[in-house]
């Protein structure tokens, strides 16, 4: 599949996608296969005018990037990324002070993927990633996401340093996940913020970290050096989301 | 791999095991292959009278559950599962209230290895597991779990159910991961506790739920149904630790 193509796999995931309201132009169903699920694909496919194609199964596992495609796999030929605007438009619209994850050079997409999904439930506005390195939005990342990526905003922006310096200027602040910050219950994240989290492998990049208002450290009781990237972004997440509660 | 083994692939987990004093009864390298990584593997087998087979790159792909030895694949017999005794025991000897991490058939092995890597840096003292369905300690479990498993003991029981009423009699209380709980920051989950987390789908399972004391909830702001197990493990476990430093 072309690289700024969005697939969606499985029966569910495109169930979901058209509920959703998102465009799909192309879908690729398994020749031959009638069940409810299909039919009811069918049904919105034609609704909206999308292109089928009754393929063979080893056809479908070509296309297949995450192997479990369940006779279906549709194409949304470029997956909408927000703007930066949009986000804060939203939490805007729900008379919230924003709150924006920003991601620097998240590699594996089932950690995207997982992070989507909890910034949807963190109450999260929406997700910044830059253009570079990151993995983008691929059928894998959608599938993590869990139909998160549905309802959560994502914008791609040229440079994440940059990005926090203009919303400085719309009245956000920034705090980085970083090792040897403050530990994070001791910072105040209330308020408009922006939560950074760095990449599987050296964590937030030290231009970016520089723009950061402050630098918040979970806690590590233990033996070893690092949280997963999406537990890292989700015990932070719901840290804000706690003291927003207070 | 027989289904009891622990293979350990890659050079830097499988120097780690060594390191950690781990047994490795067998060794797999790749024929010809005299790097640095590979002679310290190899005095490490020496020193311990671990067997050494020379194969061809084709067998190690076979042999292989991650697709990523690097020319070397590790066999430890049978993974050192721990008592739940020798896990009461840690906490004893660390002076501190027992926090335990118990999973109700978690089968994904990515989410299985990121928890134990949670539970080590949480300051969890163990984590226990059922005997049927779950993923075992695979080597999948092992390269995700960042070398928490060298650190971190996991026990393996037949009933969790009637582990937690054992536990009970220990002094334990237990609360379980439930959407339909009462908001985990209102809960007290101060003193000897097990977490008790669910399966990817389907949850905490109605026995062992039954069998809980409390039931917290991860708040919900968002619109789809769930967090992502790993993640919710993480950020339920933290807020244990948050309510231990208060």
């Amino acid at each position: 599949m072309a690289n700024d193509e969005l697939t969606i796999e499985g029966r569910n995931a495109v169930i979901e996608a058209f509920r959703s309201g998102k465009t799909i132009d192309k879908l690729y169903i398994l020749d031959g296969c009638q069940d409810g699920p299909i039919l009811t694909i069918q049904r919105e496919a034609k609704k909206q005018g999308s292109l089928m194609k009754y393929v063979s199964k080893e056809r479908l596992n070509q296309l297949s990037e995450t192997g479990k495609h369940q006779g279906v796999i549709a194409v949304a030929a470029a997956y909408e990324y927000a703007s930066v605007e949009d986000i804060l438009q939203r939490a805007k619209e729900k008379g919230e002070p924003p709150f924006l994850i920003l991601l620097d050079n998240i590699e594996d997409p089932h950690n995207l993927g997982a992070i989507i999904r909890t910034a949807n439930l963190a109450g999260a506005h929406g997700i910044i990633v830059p253009k570079n390195r990151a993995v983008g939005l691929t059928a894998t990342v959608a599938r993590t996401s869990a139909g998160a990526l549905n309802y959560t905003p994502v914008a791609k922006v040229t440079n994440l340093a940059q990005t926090i310096e203009a919303l400085k200027k719309e009245g956000l602040w920034f705090v980085c996940a970083h090792m040897e910050g403050t530990i994070m219950y001791e910072l105040d994240l209330k308020g408009p913020i922006g939560l950074v989290v760095g990449n599987e492998g050296e964590g937030v990049s030290r231009l970016v970290k520089e723009k950061c208002d402050m630098a918040a450290a979970i806690p590590m009781k233990g033996d070893i050096d690092s949280l997963n990237a999406s537990v890292a972004a989700g015990v932070l997440a719901y840290e804000i989301l706690r003291q927003r509660m207070n």
